[in-house]
């Protein structure tokens, strides 16, 4: 069992700066995220793109938001739970919550922020018979360790940003890369198009186009792909096959946990963006209430806003006053210390 | 007389964010600051400190914010009356405003945001019989255009950071620089201390302490001042005076408009952050409502959802789509345009 004070369900924008302000509180947090990575909407959909409204930033990338995040939670140690849906919520007697995942791992805390933006992220899976035998049996549909593919063969599938990024990843790792796309054209950033061109010409990748993989074979385990090419079936031998058709956010089990839901949102009051179950607060793009707007800076204002409220619920009738940063500094919980320099009293003589 | 669309009483984080927000919608922004800068608290008190709670950057110097959101506001335009306080509002017959300064700047807008702050800027005077006489001849309370100075005689009064920076700035511009200080200590960046220390040594800062100014010579401006040290009064002839104690906020004239006020900060809805006057907003460290925290963060958010009830109001009837700037690019009113680079299709053989 996975314990904290603020179990934060969804590791985007939201759920990370989150832990950034329930630190500055003294409170521990703890994420759980469908994706294998931090960041949500910006690392799985956009993560080579500039955003232009993030707060004094005139240009970030969507990739670089999610690094400085990360990097200005750190010292307050966040625990991460990633490639794994939160599925189900149980109120304890003692009024704290338990939420376990698809893949049967426990979490409890006595608080549930939930920054489940506008779902959890579920691959879009290629019909073909007999695929959900092979899931994690040489079929994947996302990468969370490329080590795994280390002198194998692989066949990906997909023509898009993924697809292409992975496919020439892969090419310096495994021992065979096949690429299978439904058209001869791929859309993607340039540079990635044209080293996957180059590549090709290299021998490094496969590329079969335009073409369908259509069977899946092996015993226990992915063995080998059927691919129908102008109308002609033809095997390929793999040790996995990784379909990247892109993910699509699904709200999923949240949606049968109680809570007040309207147009796939979850109805919060403004003043802590509680939700209808006391304890269980609901942040960033998965809330509503009039006059909400899904943006990243939105997100970050109701988790500080919230986390005001957690502290009063850890702490009963504890008065707290807020503390400026550049006043206070900042107390890691590793014990690193961020404080501004101080001014010196010092005569002139 | 100014017309602008959003009229920003105060040009802090906030109502420097507000420009951007406004210029998304196709709103133009005039800013009215009784500083002579833009950037509110972070400008005034604290522009060399670190910030570490603005999202998505774990370390920000107050004063690199603050470029930061000149830059990100420059392509929609923004105008500015900085130096002058707002004094005076009025509604107009066609439910616009006018508001005036303490300088008699006249400014029309539809939509009024007040983003005053903890309230406009005031230097703390000296306690020195006919200082009213001399202000703005010879006598200044801070510095708006140092070339005023070149090669005239300034006498500098007080014994912190701005004292020091303006002492070490003026010893390269002015003809003779006196820096008066009732103690022989100083509080200030160490550094700073340290270069007054040579300047002195050097004869470019002409330093006198324990001491205080006490008296003003001059018919019709600043011709000397008397300075009290030791118990002996000694004349240093000089073309200016410029105490820098520091400047406190106050809430000011803005506390006779009429609005709802609550321990000098002015109650709003959390819809669109509105008073209780319709078309006149609060944002920012200036208003209350159930659960307020004033950070800048929060004023951000606030700025955000207020910009689109102004564009309601602005655009009766016309229905508005939030578009994501990664996704729809900024067309700035100067006729830049930004964009994320585009995807390409592109065919590999
Ligand atoms: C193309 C594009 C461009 C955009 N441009 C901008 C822009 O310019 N400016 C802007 O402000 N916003 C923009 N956005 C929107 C912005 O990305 C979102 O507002 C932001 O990502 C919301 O953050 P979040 O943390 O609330 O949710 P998300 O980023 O959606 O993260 C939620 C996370 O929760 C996880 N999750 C959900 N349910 C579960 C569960 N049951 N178990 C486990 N994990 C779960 C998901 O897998 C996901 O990773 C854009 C979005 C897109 C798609
Ligand atoms: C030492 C210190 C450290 C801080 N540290 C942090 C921190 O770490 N994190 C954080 O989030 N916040 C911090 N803050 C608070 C932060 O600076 C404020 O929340 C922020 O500046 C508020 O922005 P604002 O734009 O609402 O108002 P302000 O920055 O106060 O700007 C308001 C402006 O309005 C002007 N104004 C007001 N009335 C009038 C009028 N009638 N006419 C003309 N001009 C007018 C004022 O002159 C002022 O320039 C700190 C503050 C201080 C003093």
């Amino acid at each position: 069992m996975i314990k904290t004070d603020i179990l934060i369900i969804g590791a985007g924008p939201t759920g990370l700066f989150t832990v950034f302000e329930a630190g500055l509180l003294k409170l521990r947090c703890h994420l759980i995220d469908a994706l294998p990575i931090a960041g949500g909407q910006c690392s799985e959909i956009y993560p080579k793109k500039p955003i232009y409204d993030i707060p004094g930033f005139p240009e970030v990338l969507a990739g670089k938001l999610t690094d400085n995040l990360l990097e200005q939670g750190k010292q307050f140690e966040p625990g991460f739970t990633l490639g794994e849906r939160a599925e189900t919520i149980d109120k304890q007697e003692d009024g704290s919550f338990i939420v376990t995942t698809n893949k049967g791992t426990k979490h409890q805390a006595p608080i549930v922020a939930i920054a489940g933006g506008l779902g959890s992220f579920e691959p879009r899976k290629p019909l073909i018979e007999n695929i959900a035998f092979y899931e994690d049996k040489g079929v994947e549909y996302f990468i969370k360790d490329p080590e795994v593919y280390r002198d194998k063969k692989v066949v990906i599938s997909g023509g898009g940003d993924s697809a292409l990024d992975w496919a020439i990843f892969l090419a310096d790792v495994a021992s065979e890369v096949t690429l299978v796309h439904r058209r001869n054209e791929f859309r993607g950033a340039l540079d990635s198009v044209d080293t996957v061109q180059e590549l090709k010409l290299l021998g490094k990748i496969n590329l079969v186009t335009p073409a369908e993989v259509i069977k899946l074979h092996g015993d226990s385990k992915v063995e080998a792909v059927s691919v129908l090419k102008d109308g002609q079936e033809e095997r390929i031998e793999t040790d996995h096959f990784i379909p990247l058709f892109g993910l699509s956010p699904k709200l999923g089990p949240i949606g049968n946990w109680g809570l007040d839901i309207e147009k796939n949102a979850i109805k919060v009051d403004t003043f802590d963006y509680q939700t209808n179950i006391p304890g269980v607060f609901a942040i960033g793009d998965v809330n509503t209430y009039p006059g909400k707007l899904k943006l990243i800076l939105c997100g970050f204002h109701e988790a500080t806003l919230m986390c005001q409220s957690a502290y009063k619920i850890l702490n009963p009738g504890k008065k707290y006053v807020m503390k400026y940063t550049t006043v206070s500094g900042i107390n890691g919980f590793d014990g690193s210390r961020k404080e501004s320099p101080k001014a010196v009293v010092k005569a002139i003589v």
